[in-house]
């Protein structure tokens, strides 16, 4: 079970570091790649084309703006493609979300939160918890920790 | 490998239709039931807890307006959950992307376009792939198709 | 005369403490809870459902983003309840403001604006002035030293 | 148990008339009126003024555009106010919407979704409810025949 | 020539005192008031009602969220009402712009740019220069002023 | 008392025609004339800058998506401009609004709601009101018949 | 003198077709494409790198949802690349539209109004008249007749 | 070689200046001018009229909120006009992008991103590269320079 996650610009990657953090605690492998759409084209879509027989089972791409890496990957490639619209300056990232999620008919894109870099990460392990069960037993930990963390919390009146 | 789709209201059936024959033209059974998160808030929960053990590997919910049925499922399952914001009478679904894709730290919903019935279906094509050799075969073949349509394709002019 | 006040998370206290400072100026009993539709999806169902039974008039639900929470407190009870979309990172909360208001026919909830604590404990007393005349009456007062203080009011030109 | 219905404009009635339904199949009396926030100022505040002494429960309020008809009612009483947003021909409402959603503090609209006339009557249901225990067993009923309604459908594969 | 200058809130006054600025420089008399549409009504109905009487030649409004104050000086009088819609922590003040410009057929508002007061007051001097040649010629040195600014203007390459 | 009326298009005819009828009830004379910002501008440009020695008190214009025509006209005179946004095929006008009602600080443009030509008309009236008291009067008469014919209006139950 | 006219879909080509007509009329050679970006990613990326081996000076490109084709065709060559964002059902284009203009630093995409097809082909002129006079003559008399139309235009009053 | 750069008030140099250090590093000639639409009217469409014959190639316009001055220089030239809407303070520029790119038919702007003044020199390079074959060298090494930096970056895990 490995994962790639691809960003569009090295200033992404404080966001995408936490997608990297959760895979870690899952215990799968990743690998992380700065490649952009529209400035490398060839690389992007070499390693979309590539990644399947390099033993990926899921490729997390996050872009901003007239975010097109997500949409690039997935029409590489047969994974599963997750996408993480980034956080633009123009109304938030409304900009990079429609880019993410309106892809047309063939070409889906599993689209997260703007700036969901942990979602993102729980979507790929849960898309690898159909093959592999340990990834379902511990996202079931997972989400019982969570239950009981915010039970656990009270407000100071 | 098994899919349920679930949807709010009856009336999203004539989109949602356009799931079940992807998934059918891939040889994916599936089962669909109405559910809504908010009119039958007990059997939604129960279906999405269940869902593992009846074996499903994947569920798509389609929804519209404040649409939660995909959140809901996804609260419920450590399955990956695929949710298609149905078109609405507001913004043309503005209101059933944003309920679907701003998901909450912890409880990922893998969001297709708006009506993206058939995006969704081959969303979980593809993640059911990972387990399955024989989908991302016929994934391969399906995009290929495509590919060599379009390349077909002449206007008139 | 008593209103149960509930959030998504504990962050999102500073903004709801101002709905328990009026009803605390009105004499109105409250409890607050910190519980997420997608993260303790058991707790705030079962809360919801006995919400009535443990005497409470009226249900506050404050939660940002896919803002869930109201719908699922609505869904339980036949208690009014008042959503608070709180101002997300996203378009300042227009993801929070649709989640909330668009909800689907039978399943109202009351919206407030954006971030609107005060007035969603305003309305809690409204509501409960309908049984409780004294509520009306110190209601009437609020809106008359409201009136006159703005009156008072000058600008140094 | 009483509620008034205001509509901004004679062409609001077709939705409009729904709210009047359901508080009929409640048994809940009600009084409809044609009033402008602009066009009949007098009459409008006039009305909202009075509505207490007449023993209205609560006001429902529908009206579009820069729709300041719920407002101008909730400047005017100590009543709940609930506010439809009327869709209109711009961005399907969203200036009802927000015109009727955003109240400043001080001077709440309990506000359902754009057109949600069924809704506000339900929600005025559920606050006279407060008051009157008939009211809470009958939407108890309403809410689980919606339920067994749903989950009887079934779509035709 | 006369002109009243209204806002809704106190806090409003740093944006509005340009308005105050531009009027003076025109040697325009002007009366500033702080009336809530919603919390104090009666107030400002009484205030638009009687404008006229007290030789005010125009209205200019200012207020945010669901901006109602210029739609009630409008509604109250028949000397024109120019409204600025302040920007508010809601998409920089859309829910304003809306609730201002958006008026009903019969009672118009002269809508100027979010916060934008200087020119709020520039329209309150043409509107006013139709009866007062006097002011047509100070406007017309303004302008001419404002164009032989921007010409001499350089930037450092 | 004249005044202008500019369309950018011979297609705003139907709309723009109202704003004629509203002049003609109130015995205001007007010219109409079709001119466009960007494919005429030396004939915008010279009517606008001659609007005032024509005699014209008032120049309203109408335009759509990047609707710079009222701007146009606003820039080459010291007579008020109304401008009113004309519906266009994108978010029903929001481009229009935008253009039209976001003027830079020195240029103001009166915007009035998108598609709102009788508007227009009744606040060039309104504007042309403060000169000749009989306008005052007629505009009086006009909303108090408007208040009338609202309260006459029944809907039926 | 040669453009290439790509578009993502046959079923653009109803608007396409306008820009054919626009460089027809002004005898500029050209060839249309249907490649999508995501779904014939080859051969849209070989076109692109061939375009100005193969003569020609200008690619417009026209696609919608997600509109990735004008990005794709910008990434792989040195030509202007011209975007026309088609309109599609999610808010009249808006998702075509900052899919196409809000290019990240590097990549520039020239984009012109949603469903813009005359103009993107207007543009294509304007930008081989830099090479070519006899298009700048004849975009001159093309204006000039657009001026002359419309002061010709009357309207029925 | 030469463009011209047109900004609407000096506060947007910091951001024009990007571009004319595009140009200088490609060996651009280039002249800055700050022009109003609104409030230099004369000088901004004689500066249009001239721009041919003083011997510009290509003119790059920027200007915010209700942002006329690429529509200005289009209406009046035949060479090709490049807008750049600068980011405002209502929704990051979107009264600016529409204002510049929802141009009507005949009169086209090639509208680059919100603040994109590096993406509008390099688009006005690209157009220039169709009379100078430098220009494309120049562009296809600056291209390949991106490529190269973007594979060089790591990540520091």
């Amino acid at each position: 079970m490995k994962a790639a996650i691809i960003m569009g610009s090295k200033s992404d990657y404080p966001t995408v570091k936490k997608a990297e953090e959760v895979l870690s605690s899952f215990g799968v492998e990743f690998e992380t790649r700065i490649l952009s759409a529209h400035r490398t084209p060839h690389a992007a879509a070499a390693f979309s084309e590539k990644a399947e027989a390099e033993g990926f089972d899921v490729i997390i791409a996050a872009a901003g703006k007239a975010a097109h890496l997500a949409g690039v990957m997935a029409a590489g490639t047969v994974l599963p493609v997750i996408g993480i619209p980034m956080k633009s300056s123009f109304m938030d990232g409304m900009d990079s979300l429609l880019s993410t999620v309106q892809m047309p008919k063939g070409i889906p894109v599993a689209t997260v939160a703007i700036d969901g870099a942990e979602n993102a990460a729980l979507l790929a392990v849960q898309m690898m918890g159909i093959k592999y069960p340990e990834l379902r037993e511990a996202m079931r930990a997972y989400k019982q920790k969570m239950n009981d963390e915010i039970l656990a919390a009270r407000v100071d009146l």
